[in-house]
């Protein structure tokens, strides 16, 4: 099938790119010598997460929802870390995929949390491996390193009859702030040192911390030191997008997912062009500035080869409406007619592909020739 | 099905709350005598639309996708708005309904367009109804009402064969943007004056223009003034929204879609709660600031019967985590607890329902009995 033949918006996937991305990360991790334990939250997709790991009950991967676990469990997956703290009502669900075989680990920050969650483990007559939560940069959950509520919680963990302590985990969520490739290295180090730093205090208070888990993508591309970190979560780097662009993680031609757009208007009174991407298809997520510091909803590229449009921006959307302001720019309507394609880099991969109940996979010779389904909701 | 049995992220819909609303336009509307052509892009539910309009084959409503169109056609719905600029490729879709007895009407705004329609459809040897957009506001797609392209574009396509000139329509999006009641009121009466200009100026020039429809939420709930006008178009108003309430359009307490969350960690350090909805399950949309002129993701209100709590909003997100600041406020932890629920006021319903594939419907007693289904997508 042709792009012309497609309804618009639809999701596209370049599968040459998107194997790239896996590769490249690969390779620097293989470097490293530590493992990757992909968060497929980005994917939400078996047929791409096998592309970063062959499944089998010890493939370890990281989710943020029940529906993902689910998922991937019956797509093969069996070591699977649910990477949001977990509550008492959600245990039910992952003790079915346990009772299925499934090696399930949760997260938790908190002591009156862990209480809880062992208390209601202990209805259910089971017992999960569970590891701390730490803050390395002040963005979300989790404790400081130096908490002194950190050792109090793994006794409490290891003590319990209903959670094993497996070790730590953190996110370095701050590193989306980063403002060049130095500070996205100063930031690896300090998650780092923050997670080892944790374990550290764990292990010399008698407790074991075998699981050292760090992870985001601007981290684990040019994260230099894992000198006590078993394994890097990481997500959108399978697909990249602007924001990592902006980041410098990625290049524009290193974006692997697409949404394909009709244009259904020139607005000549506002000199800007209307798509068939609006808020729903592209999602409203800000993203970063481009390089001339202005806000944007998507970089716009060409149908045929993706190759961005120098300095067309998505500038604002409605639902439906995407509108694409061409001021000051050296575009006339005619470049863009109305009917014709463009091609549309999302901000970020992980929320503009959830519009998407699957990917239309580009083949090399850019016609689509499969799709991939996603596990969307909760 | 009582709340604290749902997993959550979860969309719950109050019926009580949406019937109030719903009967509440539908008495302004009818006051001023002017028919309402629902715009359902906002419920994408048949069980809801037939709250607003009982189906039939005159049963007159508006969509934003082809998707909508047939869901909805399938639902019962036989006269049919498709409220963006169609191009060529879209047109099958809608053939197939005209096959089945649909009436699907069109809009344009430019003459290229047109051409390019008026050949598409001579190959379906058929024939569309279609609308022309006028821009009242400069926010989007549309004519001027005084745009030398106007009658051109009437004639074009009141000459050709595969159209039909049924009217004019206009959507103030511009309402959105206005500081109080008074501005709405002037926007309501700037939209029924280019409107009706448009009209006046294709019947002057010889053309038909049967069809003179506006709409948007705010200007339909204080619009005066609807001489010339034949019919209003508004969708949100439904269910409500913050931005709504931020423009004194509703109350909270009239907002019927709300996301229940549970309370997954206490970060005191932060002095922040999070919750297990983030911005797949909230949406990013940014809305507009509260009273205070803070920027927020949502009104976070008690689960039991989802009142405000003062002061208390998401104040950022991560894919799946809302994060709500404590700071400055007399609450504590212990006013949270973790396992506990919060039901969250998204600010715009229509995207934040579109993470949703169902609706969990509150009874009077607040309980889940039923749920109604949504068709996202395209």
């Amino acid at each position: 099938m042709k792009l012309s033949e497609l309804d618009t918006p639809v999701l596209l996937l370049d599968e040459a790119r998107m194997l790239s991305n896996i590769n490249k990360l690969k390779g620097i991790l293989e470097k490293k010598s530590v493992t990757l334990r992909p968060h497929l939250k980005t994917c939400k997709s078996v047929d791409i997460a096998q592309k970063i790991k062959p499944v089998g009950p010890n493939a370890s991967i990281t989710v943020s929802t029940l529906k993902e676990a689910e998922y991937f469990f019956k797509g093969g997956y069996g070591d699977i870390l649910y990477a949001i703290s977990i509550t008492p009502h959600k245990l039910i669900r992952l003790k079915k995929l346990q009772d299925r075989g499934a090696k399930i680990t949760l997260i938790l920050d908190d002591v009156d949390a862990a209480k809880l969650i062992d208390a209601a483990i202990a209805e259910l007559h089971t017992n999960f491996p569970c590891l701390i939560e730490i803050d390395c940069d002040g963005k979300r959950a989790g404790l400081k390193a130096d908490d002194p509520d950190l050792v109090p919680l793994g006794n409490y963990i290891h003590n319990s009859n209903g959670l094993t302590l497996a070790g730590v985990m953190t996110h370095s969520g701050g590193s989306y702030a980063s403002r060049d490739i130095v500070e996205i290295r100063n930031t690896a180090e300090a998650e780092q040192k923050s997670i080892t730093t944790a374990a550290i205090r764990l292990k010399e208070a008698g407790l074991p911390c075998p699981i050292v888990s760090v992870g985001s993508t601007p981290t684990a591309t040019y994260g230099e030191m894992y000198d006590g970190v078993t394994e890097v979560r990481a997500g959108v780097y399978v697909f990249q997008d602007m924001v990592m662009q902006a980041l410098d993680v990625c290049a524009t031609s290193d974006i692997a997912i697409s949404v394909l757009a009709t244009v259904i208007s020139h607005n000549k009174v506002g000199n800007r062009l209307l798509i068939d991407a609006g808020s729903l298809a592209l999602s409203a997520d800000p993203g970063k500035p481009n390089h001339l510091g202005q806000k944007h909803f998507g970089q716009v590229c060409r149908s045929r080869d993706c190759s961005p449009i120098e300095g067309v921006f998505v500038t604002s959307m409605n639902q439906e409406h995407g509108l694409i302001s061409l001021e000051n720019l050296s575009y006339s309507f005619d470049d863009f007619p109305i009917g014709s394609q463009l091609r549309i880099l999302p901000n970020h991969a992980c929320i503009t592909a959830a519009a998407y109940d699957r990917y239309h996979v580009l083949d090399e010779g850019g016609e689509i020739q499969k799709t991939y389904d996603r596990c969307n909701g909760w």
